[in-house]
């Protein structure tokens, strides 16, 4: 009778609790996902220079800055998770210091081609400095770049210049320069490539001129009346929404690296974004767009809703990966912005209730703009970066773990979260909620609170720094994607955990391997699985080596189970060997004919993909 | 008062009326759009012998069969109206007989391969006679072809001989003896093309094999767990609907030829079907696909859900006209039958006010299955295939026109009315409708009642028929479609209706020309206009030729004001002199290139769209 009493009283209470909480952070206000200012480009690392996890005490870290909702507070549980995951100290004495980096070696000689570039495009649309010239010839992959950069050195290649084209006619004009100057050239635009893309090739004996984007960054016009507008393709998307915002639009397209990445990027990546369900991944917000090669333009002259017109141009740009010339613009599909925008969580006893939820939510005709499910220990992980609670706090948690697991039989270490995102009309919202929510009893999930699904969603901002805090640890992680179809998803993932472990043990990595994981988009065949990785380097002979042999193994695992090749972070260098597996070769042999009809002399020599250097 | 009293009166006539006819046809109840028998094709002409319009006195018509739910009935409207909106008689006086056919000239002698096809694939797998070379030179351009083939006399080619490839190994054979032996190979699905995509190139020299697909019809897996069917290309929807729907599910693919028409020839013209908001266009529906060129066999090996790995193999497909090698395979998307699906209607005070309706719908997130919208003449002529009413039937109308005219305030010469189809769950349809017809006040729009929008659906399938019924009162009638922003909708309608008036004026058109058109498909930056248009070439000199200067000149006109070149039937050989207009030069050579990797021989020369003999 006492426990009978006790649970109805926590439950009136966490009720109570959750109500509170659902009014704060929901209701329907437009705010961004992340801080719209503009901040300095941290060098070599993600994001901006202002925000970095550091130490605030032996054993916990706080996120410097104000630019994310995470920032500012003592996080106590992060470090003690990390370390009981990794089974390695993370303490401030383990910390190692970057290695000293000397000058760059010079250039390869290209004054003809950089005497035209300042000439025709303008003194300042050129630059050869060393730190110029090196953050523009990587991009984001963890461990080939950026580990291999701090703490072991150096890179295989540098670019030799870099160009800032300012207009479309520029950037035609520094192809026809490159054509006549025997230069390559390397389309750069947000930096945030995860597949080695961004890598230079080492064989490359033409000068290197990286082709850095950003400086086209307007929008050329808007049509209100058709819903779309004309955008130059170096823009960021922090920048994109910020202009359309200010005019009552969006794109709605959200890939976690939003902030930094560029219209141009997307495309050649075929980028997902996080609330494609309602917008479209890029190959669907892109209505035409626009790609100069040394053979011409290619493009579609008129941007109309959709079309039978023979094979479609517009198709050799996505997932071109900077192999086939500059990507100028775009011309993109816009919204105004939703009437109103709700977030919410549900928890399931378990991963496979969560997945079976999913596939049944498909079939409802409510799907919100975004729903994703972590795993146990991603949702762990989660729960490690919130600050140290307030009293009343404290309470709350733990009422909530009692109804989960006494009343509601949970078990804490095999539950499974959704974070989601609705966006629509009012009445719309109301209809999805019931539907969402009424669906997700028949497979045991209860509401975690709207508040829950605002913080899981904008988590992701922030947790990419994660990544570089880690690595003044020899802590190497890295995500990887995949698609799979629905029935594949444990095999792939079981696969994936032994695997790991399994190459870790061979390798003698210290501690243990971290792998978590989430569902981040689904599809009616199946979903995309996103996987994050990490294990200590420290004492391996050559841990970038290690950790390359080990991703490849992972990403064997995951094609023999039945996964692609990537969801959307490309094939770029580190993929390319795996193509033939998933093409054939008719397939990749007509691939390479077709970019030498765009680029006979192989201007735009990055070698990605079906233009790897050993194909 | 007395008006009062008895406008009071009729509305509530009405409303019992309307609830009656609600009931019936509505209900959920999911039975196919067409008749689902096998039937013998007719020769040359659209659709099955059983079918036909003809006289069943001397101002009436009735549709033979049993076919259609148009059969049986006499239409007495019909003969009227089509006389009212050309001009001319439409007696049984008036109708010309087709010309006498002789035997085709032998084809071009290529017994090698005949005799390496028939040792290799089977001794009924290749065909020489007349009729069947004659049904396979040619597809369903009603001018160009069925006009010219019935009144005319001839086709400029014919092919020499037909082989029926019965797998994909075979298929596969087919292209290496076509390649040894120097034999053109043309695809031929349902032969329901209207772009003269399936017309052979005259000057073509060497032996022309058309392939046809129709054996090649199973489906080869389903898979129920991920959604998906791998299924052979050859297959004609009715029949894919058929085997699905034995099983449970369906693709929702519903283009107007789905009872003829093949899901190779869907990918090869990039179709569209009326049920895309919910379904998707073909695009959308495959997976992966597979397509036997002379360089080997184009495909992705894993159908994955959705894929980042470089330029997709699988978009050469899609519009390829036949000009790259044989779609063998796809896999597709397949859904669950819906739980239930509902029709309705909706006329509105004009098609601007409809126009206004659909954009305003696209953003309330309750889009339905199909919905399309009918001028004021298209809605005329679907009033003229009614059959003669009873006298409860008459009344209802005169009751519905009183009401429309003298309570709501309609014009009857210048309504617009929607047909809408809904599917899905039943409280997914209860959502829809609430949206769809409150929405539809603000509009001016009201309920036209559940029976009239499913025979607003139903008689795509049937009118069809009606252009072979003209044909023999020598008037020429084709369908044609752009897809267009959604402000250039009155600019693209209103210029299409001057600039026919104008031809038909200067080429000495007798009578008035007819044109109607809906809009068949919305998207987020605009729709398809679906226009149909008619003229007697009694009296012209090339009644053919006239009518093909007249088309042009309206795609010139569509083109002039922001249309497409095509939404979905294709650019073929009728509209491949606009190509330069809509794709660039670069564009179109690198097109031209990717044709030469796959098939350097020109095995597959059937020279449609970028690969017209004139470039």
């Amino acid at each position: 009778m006492n426990e009978a009493l006790l649970i109805a009283a926590t439950v009136v209470l966490l009720a109570a609790l959750l109500a509170l909480r659902s009014r704060r952070g929901s209701g329907g206000q437009l705010d961004s996902s992340y801080d719209e200012s503009e901040g300095e480009r941290r060098l070599h690392k993600w994001g901006y220079s202002d925000t970095r996890f550091e130490f605030d005490g032996p054993r916990s870290v706080r996120v410097t800055g104000s630019r994310y909702p995470l920032a500012g507070y003592s996080l106590p549980f992060f470090v003690p998770f990390a370390e009981e995951v990794l089974g390695v100290p993370i303490t401030p004495e383990e910390m190692v210091p970057e290695v000293e980096r000397g000058p760059l070696p010079p250039g390869r000689s290209c004054e003809a081609f950089l005497d035209a570039c300042r000439q025709q495009l303008g003194e300042d649309h050129a630059a050869t400095d060393d730190e110029t010239r090196l953050t523009h010839s990587h991009g984001q992959l963890s461990v080939d770049e950026i580990y291999r950069l701090l703490y072991i050195g150096s890179l295989p290649r540098v670019a030799d210049l870099v160009v800032f084209p300012e207009s479309e006619d520029e950037a035609r004009r520094l192809v026809s320069l490159a054509v006549e100057h025997g230069v390559c050239l390397v389309p750069y635009g947000g930096g945030t490539n995860v597949s080695g893309a961004l890598s230079l090739p080492p064989a490359e004996e033409r000068p290197i001129a990286s082709v850095d984007m950003s400086r086209m960054n307007r929008i050329l016009w808007l049509d209100e009346d058709n819903l779309q507008a004309c955008v130059e393709a170096g823009i960021t998307g922090k920048e994109l929404e910020r202009l359309l915002g200010e005019r009552g639009y969006t794109t709605g397209h959200d890939p976690d690296s939003v902030e930094l990445s560029t219209l141009g990027g997307w495309i050649a990546t075929n980028a997902s974004g996080m609330k494609k369900n309602r917008y479209g991944n890029i190959e669907d917000i892109v209505v035409e767009a626009t790609l100069a090669t040394p053979a011409g333009e290619v493009e579609s002259r008129r941007p109309t809703p959709r079309n039978s017109t023979g094979v479609a141009p517009r198709l050799w740009l996505f997932g071109c990966e900077g192999n086939l010339g500059l990507i100028t613009k775009a011309v993109i599909k816009i919204h105004p912005r939703p009437e109103a925008r709700e977030y919410g969580s549900l928890v399931f006893p378990s991963l496979d209730h969560g997945i079976r939820y999913l596939k049944a939510l498909r079939r409802e005709g409510a799907l919100p703009a975004s729903i994703r499910l972590v795993n146990n220990t991603e949702f762990r992980f989660g729960q490690a970066l919130k600050p140290a609670p307030s009293a009343g706090a404290r309470v709350k948690t733990a009422v909530q773990r009692f109804v989960l697991a006494r009343v509601k039989g949970f078990d804490l270490r095999n539950l499974a979260a959704c974070t989601i995102v609705m966006e629509g009309t009012r009445r719309e919202l109301v209809w999805q909620k019931r539907i969402i929510f009424s669906l997700a009893k028949g497979f045991g999930g209860v509401s975690g609170g709207a508040h829950n699904g605002r913080r899981g969603y904008m988590l992701t901002f922030a947790i990419a720094y994660i990544r570089d805090f880690l690595n003044q640890f020899h802590i190497m992680g890295e995500t990887f994607e995949t698609s799979v179809p629905w029935d594949r998803i444990h095999d792939v993932t079981g696969a994936v955990e032994e695997k790991l472990a399994e190459q870790c043990r061979s390798h003698g990595v210290r501690g243990t391997p971290y792998l978590s994981y989430r569902i981040t988009q689904t599809y009616h065949t199946g979903v995309c699985i996103y996987f994050t990785m990490g294990f200590s380097g420290k004492g391996l002979e050559a841990p970038d080596r290690v950790y390359h042999d080990v991703e490849a193994s992972l990403r064997q695992a995951i094609l023999d189970h039945g996964g692609s090749l990537s969801h959307h972070h490309g094939v770029g260098k580190i993929r390319a060997a795996f193509l033939p597996e998933v093409q054939t070769e008719a397939s990749l042999k007509i691939l390479r004919e077709t970019k030498r009809a765009m680029d006979p002399d192989d201007v735009f020599g990055i070698a990605n993909g079906a233009l790897a250097a050993d194909r």
